[in-house]
């Protein structure tokens, strides 16, 4: 990894590695186009964003043509990118114009909220009542994509394919890559970004030919060819986003359980999956971090399907839940269903959960600090940093009786650095501490809110949403409501929060501190 | 450090030793024996605790007639003494008989809920209406007094006066104070122990006579000379126990504002103290921690200040907190003393603040977790940890700039050794790990108590007041109310929680794992 500390930060070389990814991206809004032009609606917004895209582009990469890309450009550029993509991901909702949004926030705010959501792969959403009546296909297509294409990194993608970034381009996935390092596939970085590429699109292409497939064999509702692309394009990312109003309560039963293996998928480390194709499926199957994925869903599953089947996690006082106590398919398939969609951090719901007790919503909320696998697109803390700190507890219960032997923690056979270690709690604390803070600020913001009405629960639930990239919470945030009521100022600090999750953190807040910018 | 790795653990030789402890350990119900004298009540249930603890002392010590303490016995004496001592607390509550507890479950367990939660100077409570009507003043001065008693440790104490304990004394002092480890003052570990008792008597009565003080100049009301003792014992050892129903709602205002100091106090390094009175107050005024529980403590207060002042922070639902909002003494008063009670973990208060908003009560459980100093009586994860994760924060940032750059951390001028930044942080993570397991636990044993109906927040504070030794909690655990209602196996489940929570856990779960007993 080159290190360049004897030097100021050339921040003109980051802006103009944006500029050159930017004017990449233009290509992306070709395909709500497409869709527009199928649908017979306007063009108008997605050719304006690739234009915007265009010249952007250009412009920032007039501000250097050096390509030596140091340690800390690098930061630089992920983070800086993960600010200018959204920002110019805005395009298409401000100029679909009027009715977009029906909040009472102006426009601006409200559309970067919704692209920092969608490019973060968060799915929080601030459109009060999505439908086709409101939101023309080709813009609800272009919510999607901006989830698929945040999932599995646009930089991972720009490394894959421009061969500028090959010289930082380990660094440059490993800030954008959910986890603590990415793994590397290939003697080239470019072939590693290639080869998750394919995996990634594969197994979208998958997941939209069995969602169409399970309709057109009699055993779904709803689920066109449309539903089938948009779905698929936010479940791999686990980026949770639907253009139905109803989330994926909008489908049949067999449906929604296709969707638990494809969201199963999406929050595992798609390095694995590299492994099991060329033949090495142990890789998978003993993988340490994909084990325990497993176990902690299951134990999670078990816990919410008694909740549910024997009531006690149903609210009293709600009507519309009448079938699930005692049923144990409609038990089961809820609770496998949301523990699914939280432990990935995906945030689909397949049904309203502000109906459910709070003890059922107090052990959902405990999952949305797991997160998915590393080296997938999920977002929160992460499976593998909880594997570490388990291991490091037991290592500490036996030197406080045996002080004497110390041995490094050991995740299969392979034993995990000091440092490491260290940067997995620093990590977490960070990340517990900004929930803290972050849910002590919303909470306030919210009483000055006519229409919002927080328990300290919901207010939980809305920091842990949004910077968990998990997507919707309880009470007003619930994943049938909107975040459209909150405050400017509020949601501004949430697409913060958004951005600063989907990066891990460290690579926000390092630009942030001055030892950063001194020589 | 004696290490003993290569032997059996010698059992026999730990309960000698907490035989030892408790023989000498029956002197202390000789004091409610003259209270009950003075009120002329009955002096039996004291008489016949000291009576049972001579018994079991004299028959524990039979068991091994060596001395050699190792490793591995001091940790299984502390946890033991900590275990037996609050069983023989047991005594005066259960034969003082029928109408000490109102609760559904028998009266073993509620004695020993009400005895644990003394000794670890938890004070939650399961006596559900207290009163000198339905129990007599000796046995509340008990109640007062086992708080006092556990609070600067009674094996501190059993080290100050018995040469037996003085070759592992100084594992042991460590095994039960607070914090990372104990800082011995003299080279005689013993005269370190003389001290920190010393200097707790001492404030003690400094404490009596203020609170008596103020009454007798015409301040205070109903504070005379047994509620001012009373108070005394429970300040100190930042306990919380009070023989008024409403706690120190019983007050004037200026006793309440007597209280916040010496509660301030109790949660200090009695360390600090010690050389402050030998003339080095820098080391006090100077310290790390001190410092930042000062700060934190401010800006918390401030917050809550806000909140009440304002009256975002109050129920609209509530009638009797009507001169709370903008009265800036009521409202500064109330945020301070809560703070001061709940950071220090006394868990005295002021009001009920069950009547607050849930937003104050967010910003309050989320306090429950800083804790006090170190080598205070307080509980909770402490203030030095969160000192030490701060600091190890701000490395890692400037570190992931400057990779080549890895210094220790420092604190004040000393470097911390990584093992203890390692032990930090899976201290804290134990610690959050058990919050909650124990929340949902306890939230699903509610569910099936008529009388109790928790909310995620409340639940969670049932948790955290117990493992955190704070104390009261929200809504059916509030200030003003009692953990009777709880299941006999909940409440069993608390007295562990508060056992681990006093012995920060560690101690505990060691003697738990199988490495601990092979040799
Ligand atoms: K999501
Ligand atoms: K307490």
């Amino acid at each position: 990894m080159a290190v360049a500390t004897d030097r100021y930060v050339d921040y003109r070389l980051s802006l103009s590695l944006v500029g050159t990814v930017v004017k990449y991206l233009a290509a992306a809004p070709l395909f709500p186009v497409l869709v527009a032009i199928y649908y017979g609606e306007s063009v108008v917004p997605f050719v304006a964003t690739s234009a915007v895209m265009v010249a952007v582009g250009l412009l920032l990469e007039q501000l250097s043509d050096d390509s030596d890309l140091g340690h800390r450009e690098a930061f630089l550029l992920v983070s800086l990118s993960w600010l200018v993509i959204p920002i110019l991901g805005t395009v298409p909702y401000l100029v679909a114009g009027n009715g977009v949004f029906t909040g009472p926030v102006a426009g601006p705010v409200n559309a970067l909220f919704e692209s920092m959501s969608g490019f973060t792969t968060t799915g929080s959403t601030v459109m009060g009542s999505i439908s086709f009546d409101t939101h023309s296909r080709a813009l609800l297509m272009w919510r999607q994509l901006s989830q698929w294409l945040g999932g599995m990194g646009i930089l991972v993608l720009m490394v894959a394919i421009l061969p500028e970034l090959s010289v930082g381009g380990a660094q440059i996935m490993n800030e954008e890559a959910p986890g603590i390092s990415i793994e590397k596939l290939t003697p080239r970085i470019q072939e590693t970004a290639r080869a998750l590429w394919k995996i990634y699109v594969g197994l979208t292409v998958l997941a939209a030919l069995v969602y169409f497939g399970l309709d057109a064999v009699g055993l779904g509702t709803n689920m066109g060819a449309y539903n089938a692309v948009a779905h698929a394009l936010t479940t791999l990312p686990t980026g949770g986003f639907s253009p139905e109003g109803r989330s994926v309560e909008a489908f049949s039963p067999a449906i929604q359980w296709a969707f638990v293996p494809f969201m199963v998928v999406a929050g595992t480390n798609f390095a694995l999956f590299w492994y099991a194709l060329d033949g090495r499926v142990d890789k998978l199957t003993g993988n340490a971090e994909f084990r325990s994925y497993l176990a902690v869903m299951g134990l999670v599953t078990a816990a919410l399907t008694a909740l549910l089947f024997t009531g006690l996690g149903i609210s009293g006082a709600t009507p519309n839940v009448g079938t699930i106590p005692g049923n144990i398919e409609h038990s089961l398939r809820q609770a496998t269903f949301q523990v699914a969609a939280i432990v990935t951090t995906t945030g689909y719901a397949s049904m309203d959960f502000n109906s459910w007790h709070p003890v059922a919503q107090t052990v959902l909320l405990f999952a949305f600090f797991l997160g998915g696998s590393a080296g997938s697109a999920a977002g929160s803390i992460k499976i593998v940093r909880w594997v570490l700190v388990r291991k490091a507890m037991y290592r500490s219960l036996f030197t406080s009786v045996h002080p004497d032997a110390v041995e490094p923690v050991r995740v299969g056979d392979e034993a995990v650095a000091e440092e490491t270690l260290r940067d997995v709690f620093v990590f977490i604390m960070i990340f517990l501490t900004l929930f803290v803070v972050s849910t002590v600020l919303l909470y306030v913001d919210s009483l000055f809110v006519d229409g919002i009405d927080l328990t300290g629960l919901q207010a939980m639930s809305v920091a842990i949403a949004t910077l968990g990239n998990v997507g919707p919470g309880f009470g007003a945030v619930g994943p049938m409501n909107s975040f459209e009521l909150f405050s400017a100022p509020a949601k501004l600090y949430m697409v913060f929060l958004m951005w600063i999750g989907r990066l891990e953190i460290l690579s926000v807040l390092v630009i942030l501190t001055p030892a950063y910018w001194r020589s």
